[in-house]
C-alpha cells in the first residue's frame, strides 16, 4: 500500500522528521544509463527554502543510490535511493504535540492507527514526495530515450488564471508560472497571504509530449484512470483533469468529439486519451491543489483528548504547495507513462513472436 | 488489468455484443445475505431504454449468479455473475467495420491490439458498466449492514447546474436530477440535443455517508486517490472532485481548513478525506462526464485504411450518458468503501489481537 | 485470491454442485488464433469417467467461450470460459451434510469462512481445476507459437516407480503411465486399492521443452518458486521438486553443479533453472500426490457440532487422483511459462528500444 | 517482483558488494513493540563467519531502522531497514570477472538481463537473504503477541538423517543439528567436503506451532502453496514438502488420512494444513538444499564470450548452505504466517461487523 505502479513500481517509506526517506525503484530495464547529476537536479526543483514563495526550512535533499546500478548503468534488479533527513532534530514539537492541526492527516492518522506521531506529519507529510522526485527522475531518463518529455507548469494561483501556457518560461520561473504576464500577480496574491499568515491554492497543468498511441491497459488499468490515481493521491490535490476536463461536462458532442484526419486529431480536447489508451495527441493533465493547511492564524480544533482548543501553528510552511507540487505532478506522470510502455509490450501476439525471434 | 480493489475485487469480462458481460466478485467475507431482488433493481436502474432521455435500444440485463451464493448466503468463494446479451445479433455494422467513430475508443483499440472488433465498440462500450453496477449491489449489501450508504443525482446537464441536492428526489427522477428546480431545463436541453442529432455532457455529484473514519491505505491506495481512479475510469469520465475540488484551488486556507468540535468537522470542505483517509463526514464526489461521443452529424474521420472519410453515425445511443452514468459511479464508489473496510481491519496491532482472542 | 498470475492472469469461479464454473483469462496477447476443438480435447483429458481408473462419475465439462474471441482469434480483451455442471443436482448429501470427512477441506473451510457448503466440497472440491485446465489450453496455445512444449505423465503410483519416461507413451496410457512396463503393476496397484474400498497416491513429471533462456522474475517471482506455488496449490499435492530435488540434498557440489559447454549444459541436475531463472534446459518437475481422501472404508471424524462419529463416505471417487492430476500440473505450467514470457519482455531497455522502434 | 506477501509485504534491495542491502516491510500493523535487540539477534544467528561450519567471510550485518518506527512501536507506516555491506570493497573479482560459475545465477543473468554485474553474484547472491531475515524478525514479533511460534533445524547433511527432532538442542547447536546423536557425522561430512575443496547439500526442516485454524486464502494464495513459493525461492532450495510430503504419494488414504477427534486432529500426516488452510496442527516443511555451488575444484565452464574454459574458483564461501539457510527458512516462514493472519480477518461478515462495533 506504500507502492505505485505494476511493472514499473516504487515504494516509498520515511517520515518527515525521522531518520531518512527514501524508495525503491523495481522493474527498470536492464542497461538505462543512470545519470546520478540528473536525479540530483530534478530533486533540486522540488526541494524547499529556494525563494520567499517556499518555506524558509532549508533541506540538502541529497539523494544516495544504494543498489541497482553497477558501472552507470541498470543492472535491472531494483534501485534503492536514500536522502537522509538532515534537519529532523531541530524541531520542538510541544506545541502541536497533542493538537490535530486543521487540514491536516493529524486526526485521521491517530484514529486510523492509535498512535499520535506529532513530528511534523510524520509519514503524511509532503517531504515523502522527494522520494517520488527520485523516482521519477529516473523514469524521466528511461522516458527520454523514447524520446517522450513532460513538461509542466503553474497554470493558476489564488484564482489568477494564466492566459498562455510557455513551458520553456515556467522552467525558469522561480513559481514555475506557466504565464509571464500573470506571474507578477500570482507572485503577489503569494506573499499577500504570507503576510497575512495564510496560504493560496493554485493548479498546476502538465502535457507529456510524444506519448506512442497504444499505452494504458483497459478496463482497470486505464492510462487516465491511473494518472488521477496518481495526481489525486499527491498531497493537497483536490481535483483532477484530463484534456477538456471539468468544461467537457458542458459542451455538445459535436464540438466535444475531435475529428480524425491521417495526419492525427484536429483538435484535442481528448487530451490524448479515448478509451483510456493513449491516441498519439500530447495527454494534458490539470492538477488542483488546496492551499497549505499549516497558516499561522488562530484556528479551532481539538486535542488528543478531545478538548477544543484555540490553536496557532508555528514553523516554517510553503504559503503554496502547488508550486512545488507541480514537480511532483511531473515526476508521478513520468512513474504511470514509464510504467505503462512496459504493461504495453505484450499487446499482440505478433510483438512477442518477433521479441523471442519467432 | 480487468480488475479492481484488492481485498474486495471484481473482474469483468464481455464485450457489448458477444455472447454475454459479467464478472467474478472475489473477497466478500462469508455469511453476507445475499439479496438477488436488489442486485436486480440496481441493474434496473441503470439499464438502458426506459425513456425518451436515454438510448432506444432495449436490454434485459437479466443477472444470473453462477457462484460463490450458498442457501442464499455468501460463502465467501468468488461470487460470478453473467448478464447474457439479448440483443446482440440484431446489428449490422457495415456502416462502422472499417470506420474510427470520432470520441470513440475505435483508433486506440485497433493501434493498441492490431485487431478491429467493431461490434458497437467491443470491449470499451459502457455496456461492460452492467457488471460493475451488479458487483458494486453486492458490496452495497455490505455495507448496509454496517449502516453506510451512497446517494448520487445529476447535479448539471449542458451547463444547466443544480442549486439544491434532493438526493431522494433524484432516486424518483427520470434522469436523476438532484434539483427540482431544474430538472425541466435539464432535460429539454437534453431533448434539445437529440433532436439535432448532437449530445451533452453532465455531472454527477455521489456523496457516500457514515463512514467510519479510518479508511483509505496511504500511501498509494489513499481513499480519495483510489476513489478518483474509479470515476476517472468510468466510460466518458474527464474530471474528478474531492469535496469543494477546483475550487479549493481558488481558496485561502484560513477559508478551507476544516475547524474541528469534539463532536465532529465544522464545515466539509475536504470532503470528508484528510490524508487519504477518511475523517468521519460525508465523501463528496464530483464527477464530469463529455457529452456521448455518438452522434449522428456528419464527421470527419479516418478508415483502417488511414482513408479520410465524412462520416455519419446509425443506431441509438443516449444523449446524455451522465445519467445512467451516475449510477455506476455509485456502484464504482461502494466497491471502493467495501474494500477499504476490509483493508483497514489490520491497521492495529490491538484490532488484531482482538480477532484472534488474546 | 481466487487469481493466478501476473500478466498473464486467470481467476477461477465456482463450486462442484453449483450452477457452472469458469474462469476469466485475462492478459490474452491479441491475434493469438484460439482453437476452441483444442481446448475442448485437454477438458476431455481431465473429465472424469474415461475408465475404472477413475471415478465413475461422468461430467460433460463442455466449455463455451463467452468473450475477448473475435474471428478466431483472441482481442487482447477478458477470454472468459464457462462450464456448466450438468450433473449438480443428481447427488444426495445427507451422508455428509454435517460430517467433516478426513483428509478434506470440510474443517478447515468451515472454520474459516463460518459455513459449511457440503455439497461435495464446494469450492474446494478438484472440479474446479477443469477451469485451470481450459485457461491451460489457451496458454499452452501461445506456448506452441514459441515452440514450447509441456509433457507430463505419471512417474509412480503406490510407490511402483516408472524406470523411463516416455511421454509419447503417457499421452497414449489411460492412466497417463511413463513406463510401459510398470504400467501393468501400476493398474493393479489402482484397482487394488480401489476394491479395498482404499485410495494411492502418486507423482506427475512434468517436463517443459524449449524454454528460452532468461525467464523467471527475481527475487520474488522466480521462475521455481512461482512453478512450486502453482503445483502445490493443486488440490491433493504435498510435495514438488525441480530439477534433482529432494536428491540434491545429498548430493555433493562437484556432482551436482552442471558443467558448460559452448552449446548449452552438460548435465541437468538443475532442472533448467538458475537463480530462479530459465537457463535453457527443459524444466523438469515432478509433482507429489497424496492418496485421494475420499475413501470408503469406515472413518473417525466429527460432525458440525463437535460429535465424534464412525463415518462412511458413498458416492463416487478417483482411487488415484495423481492421474487427473497430471493434466492440471501441465496447465499450471503452462500458465506459469506464458505469464513468464510477457513479463520477461522489459528486461533491457534495448528491447524496450527495440519495440517501440528507437 | 522484488515485493513479496500482500498485506504484510516486503520489498527487498541490494547486492552482495554493493553500497547496502535491505528491504521495506509495509502492512505491519502499528503499535506493535519493535524490539531492534530481537531483529539483530536474528540477523546474528544467518550473520556468516560464525564458526569453521560456515564461510570465513565476515560481515557484522548490523540493522539500521530508518522508518516505521516511533518510541520504539511500529506507526503503521512502512519500516525500512538498512544492512551497510562492510565488506565490499575487500575483493578483486578478476577471477570470475568473465566467466559463468557452474550452479550460480551467473549465466542466466547476464542472458536475462545482458549485463554481468561479476561482483559475488550481486543481487543473486545469498546476501540478500539478510534481509529477509531482518524483515522476518519483525513478522515473529507479531506472532510472539498471537503466541504462534516457528522453530527449524536441520534434519539432514550429507545424506545423514536426523532420527530426533530436538528444536531446543537445535538453538544452540552450530550447525543447527535436530539430533545430537547425528551431529557430529553431521559436521564430519560438512568438514571433509570443505577440505576436499567441495560442499555438501542439507535439509532444514521448519515447524510452525500454535496456528489459528482457518489460515490461507484459497484457491490461489493458499497456505501451503504460498509457504512452497517462499521456500522454492530461497536461494539454492531444490524442493519443498508440506507434512509427510514425498512419503505420502506412495501412502493409502486410509493411513493418509488423519482422524478427528473432538480435541483435534489424531495424527498429522497433512503437516497442519488441509485444502490450503490450517487446521490448528502443527504446520511441516521439509526443505531440500543444494550442496553450495561454490566449490573449489576445478570446473568446466564458459565464459561471457563463449568460450570453453577451465575454471578454479577462488575465495571464501559456506561448505553446506542449508545451515544458515535455515534461519531464512524461518524468517520466511514467519512472514508468510503474519500476512495470512492478517488477510483472514475478513473472512466472515461477522467478524467485520464486529470490528467495526455493529
Amino acid at each position: 500500500m506504500n507502492s505505485f505502479g505494476n511493472k514499473l513500481r516504487f515504494s516509498t517509506f520515511g517520515e518527515s522528521h525521522g531518520v531518512a526517506i527514501g524508495c525503491i525503484l523495481d522493474g527498470v530495464p536492464a542497461g538505462l544509463k543512470i545519470d546520478e547529476e540528473y536525479i540530483q537536479s530534478e530533486l533540486d526543483r522540488r526541494k524547499p527554502g529556494k525563494s520567499e514563495f517556499e518555506t524558509a526550512r532549508k533541506e540538502a535533499d541529497k539523494v544516495e543510490i544504494l543498489s541497482g546500478v553497477f558501472e552507470g548503468v541498470s543492472t535491472g534488479t531494483p534501485i534503492a535511493m536514500v536522502i537522509y533527513n538532515t534537519n529532523q532534530k531541530s524541531r520542538d514539537y510541544t506545541n502541536i504535540k497533542d493538537v490535530f492541526r486543521p487540514g491536516h492527516a493529524d486526526f485521521t492518522y491517530f484514529h486510523k492507527y492509535g498512535i499520535r506521531d506529532y513530528r511534523g506529519g510524520g509519514r503524511s507529510s509532503a517531504r515523502e514526495t522527494a522520494a517520488r522526485v527520485a523516482a521519477g527522475a529516473i523514469a524521466k531518463l528511461m522516458l527520454k530515450e523514447l524520446e517522450i518529455e513532460i513538461v509542466s507548469g503553474i497554470s493558476e494561483i489564488d484564482g489568477i488564471k494564466s492566459q498562455a501556457f510557455d513551458y520553456d518560461y515556467a522552467k525558469k520561473s522561480i513559481i514555475y508560472a506557466l504565464d509571464p504576464n500573470q506571474e507578477t500577480k500570482q507572485k503577489e496574491a503569494i506573499l499577500k497571504a504570507k503576510n497575512e499568515h495564510d496560504s493560496v491554492g493554485g493548479v498546476s497543468r502538465v502535457v507529456i509530449k510524444n506519448v506512442p498511441v497504444g499505452l494504458g491497459q483497459p478496463l482497470y488499468y486505464k492510462l487516465d484512470a491511473i494518472l488521477a490515481d496518481a495526481m489525486m493521491g499527491i498531497n493537497a490535490v483536490k481535483a483532477v483533469e484530463i484534456g477538456d476536463g471539468v468544461l467537457s461536462a458542458s459542451s455538445k458532442g459535436s464540438l466535444n468529439n475531435d475529428p480524425i484526419r491521417k495526419d492525427g486529431f484536429v483538435s484535442n480536447h481528448a487530451g490524448g486519451i479515448l478509451g483510456g489508451i493513449s491516441n498519439g495527441e500530447d495527454i494534458v493533465l490539470n492538477v488542483y491543489f488546496k492551499p497549505t493547511p499549516s497558516i499561522f492564524q488562530e484556528q479551532k480544533t481539538i486535542t488528543t483528548q478531545n478538548e477544543e482548543v484555540d490553536f496557532s501553528l508555528k514553523g516554517r510552511h510553503d504559503p503554496c504547495v502547488a508550486i512545488r507540487g507541480s514537480i511532483v505532478c511531473e515526476a508521478m506522470a513520468a512513474l504511470v507513462i514509464a510504467d505503462m510502455l512496459l504493461l504495453n509490450m505484450g499487446s499482440q501476439m505478433q510483438g512477442v513472436l518477433k521479441y523471442y525471434g519467432k
